[in-house]
């Protein structure tokens, strides 16, 4: 017996469209089909975007010219709908869920807000260990528990995103480390740095990567000694899809940071994962080449959020109707080219 | 006083965002201003693909698999909306108008379908002038009126469509002579021919470019001598919408191919192109190189009938929404980077 993949794969050679003639949109719909085991692959119809947001004690260092503050700031206007996330989420469909998995500023009862503070920001990674094993875990469970509540309530399609001031310091860190790659290979200008935050932030990548013990083998060794608390949740939403075989869709260079921290934990986040964007960020093509990765989107994007990812939804959308809404040759009377010849 | 595109640019600089993070959506909602003279960009409600099919009879000369009938039993696909482009259309709000401008075929009395046949297909190409002057004109003639009957009716976005077996042969020869390229740069396999169709197509675009006089100064030369009814009613609709001032997505080959005949009578029209996507046809980035224009989409499509137009729609939905409804820094309070400082 075929399976739904290889089915969904068969019926789109069926369609009235020459074979393989709608590219990257095919390969697609029978990712959707081996992820959910079902063929052709159901529409999503309901969406989410979870945004988990956190500090940073990196941002002490200088990295970033923009306060830490603004984390809790940018949670209030996610709660208004006033923000990019908010505005492409509701183009596609998608609901945004918020989460303080680590943010430092007072965000007192906010109403829609997911109070899961692990800590109020991570410790300065230049320095030290930003996380304990404990905060790790408890971090990484926030994101589960999200995933897992999303799941429930019939989301068939998830995307992860972030809010965190200076969290690309961390996000850089993460994927040189996964990926073997210097400190010079990985840094970007993040949201757009100038030339002397961004000779910091260097200094910065540089002295985390260099301060690690290469020997340890713990999974979440490398999330402790250089993550963040909103990346180690988006890890843990990502593995907590992976057992749900919900398909989730990742972001730029923070969302890819807890992608390689979840395949640490388990390399089969790759089968349910689609990469939303390509990033600007010079790690993000990285970390896309590192897990295997085609982004579906490559817009020059570097904002986060999950905005990138949210985008790609639609397409994601647009590829599942395509194996359901169209006419076969044979129903639609259209000669076939084999059948011609 | 500054323009309605230097106004949008303006307003992105004061959204909750980084400056310049959404990348190339930026630049969409600003040319959106540009284009339409609005700022903010009014968000595309109406959208329309036109598709227009014509028969080719270069079929005659092995260029293809595929029977010339299948044009018309793909129109009649698009008129019941089992075709790709149907769905797509669903998938973003589009309308789809399917008109036949040179199908060979009978169609009879179809409901919906817009009739305007100049020709029941092309004269073949390899061996004189596919159209004459008039045909050409005629052919011009209904892509304006398409284009002025939409825009009538209020649409304020448009996407250009094809439908006809064999079209990627003039629209490479085409691309070929309006961008001085040789056969084999141009010529791809379509929408995928094995190596004995692809060399007689290479043969066929070989043999149509060596017959041009190269000394020919007419705008429409170009078009009598390679081109397609349907391409010059492509050309025809982006010139129109050029005078109406309506941002026209463009599709792969055959619409880039339809791009350079307008362009060539009015440079104008590039004001007005959105390209929507890079085809896998080896002439689309030449085209686009040549136009100047950035595809929105990169997805390895190939299927032509406004497919990755169409897709890409959504995207610039996405752009214009952005300006629209996200909050400023000072209405959400939060802290600019400049601010902090």
């Amino acid at each position: 017996m075929s399976s739904p993949g290889d089915q969904t794969a068969n019926l789109l050679n069926n369609l009235t469209k020459p074979p393989g003639s709608l590219g990257f949109l095919e390969d697609i719909a029978i990712r959707l089909s081996e992820i959910t085991g079902v063929s052709p692959p159901r529409v999503p119809e309901s969406c989410a975007v979870a945004v988990f947001a956190g500090d940073h004690g990196v941002v002490e260092e200088g990295v970033t010219p923009w306060p830490s503050e603004v984390t809790s700031q940018m949670v209030l206007n996610f709660l208004s709908g006033g923000a990019a996330i908010n505005v492409l989420a509701r183009h596609v469909g998608a609901s945004v869920t918020v989460i303080d998995v680590g943010v430092a500023g007072d965000l007192k009862d906010l109403p829609g807000l997911v109070r899961a503070n692990v800590r109020a920001g991570t410790r300065n990674l230049a320095n030290e260990d930003p996380m304990t094993d404990d905060e790790v875990e408890a971090a990484l469970n926030v994101g589960r528990v999200t995933a897992r509540d999303l799941a429930k309530t019939g989301c068939d399609l998830l995307a992860t995103g972030d809010m965190g001031i200076g969290n690309t310091t961390p996000s850089a860190a993460l994927i040189g480390a996964y990926c073997k790659k210097t400190a010079r290979e990985v840094t970007g200008r993040g949201t757009g740095i100038d030339n002397t935050h961004f000779e910091r932030k260097l200094a910065v990548v540089d002295k985390a990567l260099a301060r690690l013990d290469r020997s340890e083998q713990s999974p979440t060794y490398l999330l402790r000694s250089l993550g963040g608390l909103e990346i180690a949740a988006i890890a843990g939403f990502i593995l907590e899809a992976t057992q749900a075989r919900v398909p989730v869709v990742v972001d730029g260079v923070i969302s890819l940071a807890g992608a390689l921290a979840a395949n640490a934990i388990n390399p089969q986040v790759r089968e349910v994962i689609f990469a939303g964007h390509r990033s600007t960020e010079p790690a993000a093509q990285i970390a896309l080449d590192h897990l295997g990765l085609r982004p579906i989107l490559s817009l020059d994007m570097r904002l986060g959020e999950g905005t990138g990812a949210c985008l790609a939804m639609g397409v994601i959308q647009a590829a599942a109707k395509i194996t359901l809404e169209m006419a076969t040759f044979d129903s639609a009377g259209v000669t076939n080219k084999d059948a011609s010849q």
